[in-house]
């Protein structure tokens, strides 16, 4: 992902785009960008494939520009999220079932 | 990032929870995290790191989820879309903006 | 409120709409306009005061939809909320502070 | 509905909360609350009905503070919104499709 990162980069350096890309703004923008994947379900299950990848795109790059902000990788922080949720939800206790880990 | 990808999928069959995984779900799963994460910004810029890479990893879990979903290399779509903004954003006219594209 | 509300279930029926109004899907409405409005303020405190108020007034139709279709009173349910919120933020407590009640 | 707003501004005002509360902040506020309300509905149409109740009321909260701070009348908005709304979906065309306007 790093160098997918680092093409995202190059391209807001050269517009000095890095101004507006405060950790608070980036999380507004994932925030924004999530509502939009959303808005591609809004009426229920069915979606226009190019548009939901587009919308995941937006989001991502977020996700990805808050990740260099943050001084972190972003694979790094999944992985170790999900050794945490492993030990959340134990397998015996959580499968089938989308109750919440204080609720199992 | 398909490693990782790899790692989220086999903890989620482990629990069977792929049933719950539809695209819609996920994106609203997208949406919902990326709440938890502007929350971290509710009253300003002052963050706290753990917790906002934290919510960043949910955010990414889901959204690497819904590409897996869709068939789409993620790393691929955020590329594709960079290109598109690029277009969207020529430099001489994006530079040190944060208009619209359609307003530029 | 809920001469308003009247109002909007009007519109809504020569449409034939309610068939899209779902709990569900009015919750997402709620969400996905929530992020246009937040788009207002994507790269700071500055906005323009038309477009805020009309993305405000989107949240606020889907909320009313929404109250509507549980059969609870919007104003009622507010009032309830905020009886809870004076117990959980004491005066003496929570004056000045931003700081969530369960770290007060 | 102006006198709920009255309420929720003493409760505000005695806790000396108004320094918080800048459009942004309430933007904000809007955005992580509709992100709550959804989670509701994470995984499909079923809910819990004192739990939505209670995240819609969040939403509308900080909706009635925004438009307070706007200096606009949450009712006014809404109507007019829905004038504008009745006018992009002709009844004719719009009857009983979830398309959005510029697709009719």
């Amino acid at each position: 992902m790093s160098s997918v990162t680092n093409s995202i980069k190059a391209a807001t350096a050269e517009r000095a785009w890095e101004q507006f890309h405060s950790e608070e703004n980036l999380a507004k923008g994932v925030s924004i960008e999530a509502g939009e994947l959303l808005q591609c379900f809004q009426w229920g299950p069915d979606f226009d494939a190019i548009r939901v990848q587009d919308e995941l795109a937006d989001v991502l790059t977020y996700c990805l520009l808050l990740a260099d902000k943050l001084g972190v990788d972003p694979e790094r922080v999944v992985l170790q999220k999900l050794a945490t949720t492993r030990e959340k939800y134990p397998v015996d206790k959580a499968r089938g079932r989308s109750t919440k880990y204080d609720a199992l």
